[in-house]
């Protein structure tokens, strides 16, 4: 789902988010706690009115926020204290204060608090973390006022195979409405990830979603799908609009370089998006040479249609039994004609 | 008309200009030259195709861009010569490369090479660089191939009304499609520029297009109007919608301001606008100060309607008989309920 940590997905509107055949997007609880904040956002009905969004919305936990922006956190057994990466203030999050944020913002997924710990970590304290994780979740879902809201719990364990089985046995007992697997793209090497997504995918329920959090590139979605992955959030495809990566079926393309600067072919030539059935290459090129803002907006169409269409051509795939084809094929044309190496 | 510098309407796609029924949008052929070149363009198919813009374009000539954005120029009667704003390497524009480059370009009204002189200005010089301006004029002129393609002279005599009416007479005498005037808008008190618009237009050929260029607020637009002025093109819309400054009927607004933070009114509440159907001011308070690329494109938008809607009003209450009483209404409204200074 395209990932719209601060209320917006980066560069489009929800007009344009629409026409993309965009389902469900994702914001982020500790982004918009701090800035509008949830309180005048539950005052203005929600969040899918005040981002005028009228599918689904998923909101992370926040834990990813805290571990990664902010500086002296204090971790205890009730909760988190850290300082605002904005202006400094201290802040409290809890387990349960994290529901009420999410319950506050309206939106139709919530995820639980977790402890999201980096790569490498030692076994004793991803041990010690996806405990108290285990605690935060139980406590998550007993704050949960809503009935109508789904929450879903984060498996964690790191890089250790085991302490994942326990985490994510720890969360079936709790039972969630879906599971997440989190903790992965962290600086992991990507089969260290599959290796984790393909053991822990089967342990969790067959009729609850399975989602893998902050993943990941064209390749690790294919990747993860074959292994039982339903649901990922990513930044991957609008970030890299940004800085001129694009992707096609072979490959990504970085349109700074020169070779595109008089190429009167769209990014990609049977692609359907508003980017590619308009512009050349030559008129991409010159506006991100000229700093134009209209580049962000078409390059983020272009890589949101074209993971939007991966996706949508995996189902269509799985639907027909020919997901394995499907994977080798990709593979071979994603891989044969890189300009430098495919991961972000 | 909106103005697109670098071959795009900053932060709107062409599909939203269509849609703020836009008719036509002004180029700038200095820009093009420089980056990414009119030869390239032309073997795109000219403008028009390259940057995916069916309606008229109108390029200006690159004098104003010559006389503000580079160094160490040089002038002789041949033409101007100068250092290129983006990596310094000598560039000469004569009267007859200025026309190639237009036609290179392919657009549907080209802009002669003229002098453009600050304000103040001294009055031997300023009656120097006319009678310069009125031969390039001529050049100009001669030097166009393609029939189909309309070419505007440009009215200078800084803010003297006898060398404004001299070059005015002398253009005349060479005939164009249309007369713009040049040469305003650079500094000088605005009432300045009404006077020299309302003694201008009418010597100039009833039956012809009159261009006031560079112009203007809102204000300037209608007081423009009511002195016969046909046509604008100004970067106001655009670049103050970026800048946080949205206009509205009872005069421009500062998103940025405090008390929008928590306003569940959209900009201007009988708006039609795409940002102002869907969005309140406190999603693009939010919108801002988070920096988030989205606001752009709803503020251009919202901007950009703004002068759209203007323009039209304008045009049904002169055909209705009524423009006096609009002025008069549209002024009080809009001077009314200002925040500060509501020009520019």
């Amino acid at each position: 789902m395209p990932v719209g940590t601060q209320g917006t997905v980066k560069g489009v509107t929800p007009q344009q988010l629409k026409e993309l055949n965009a389902q469900i997007v994702l914001s982020n609880t500790y982004h918009l706690h701090l800035r509008p904040g949830d309180e005048l956002i539950k005052s203005f009905g929600g969040l899918h009115k005040f981002m005028n969004w009228s599918g689904p919305i998923l909101t992370d936990s926040g834990g990813y926020q805290i571990f990664s922006l902010t500086k002296l956190r204090k971790m205890s057994e009730e909760g988190v204290t850290f300082q605002s990466h904005i202006d400094g203030s201290p802040i409290q999050l809890t387990p349960e204060k994290v529901i009420k944020i999410q319950e506050n913002l309206g939106v139709d997924i919530m995820m639980v608090l977790d402890e999201c710990l980096g790569y490498p970590a030692e076994r004793e304290a991803v041990k010690k973390s996806l405990e108290l994780t285990t605690r935060w979740a139980k406590r998550a879902k007993v704050a949960k006022v809503r009935e109508e809201v789904s929450i879903f719990g984060i498996v964690q364990g790191g890089m250790y195979l085991d302490l994942r089985l326990e985490s994510a046995q720890a969360l079936v007992e709790i039972g969630f409405d879906g599971y997440a697997i989190g903790g992965l793209s962290v600086g992991e090497p990507p089969q260290m990830m599959y290796d984790i997504a393909e053991k822990i995918a089967p342990v969790l329920p067959q009729d609850k979603i399975r989602y893998l959090m902050g993943v990941g590139t064209p390749v690790d979605l294919v990747e993860a799908v074959s292994r039982g992955i339903d649901l990922f959030d990513c930044v991957i495809p609008t970030r890299s609009a940004r800085f001129g990566r694009l992707f096609t079926k072979s490959g990504p393309l970085n349109i700074r370089n020169k070779e595109h600067r008089s190429s009167p072919d769209p990014v990609q030539n049977d692609c359907e998006c508003y980017a590619c059935r308009n512009f050349s290459r030559a008129y991409l090129s010159h506006l991100i040479h000229a700093k134009e803002v209209l580049f962000v907006t078409l390059a983020s169409i272009h890589n949101l249609h074209f993971y939007q269409s991966l996706v949508l051509r995996m189902r269509e795939e799985i639907v027909a039994g020919s997901f394995a084809e499907f994977k080798a094929e990709f593979l071979r044309s994603y891989r044969g004609e890189l300009e430098g190496d495919a991961r972000e």
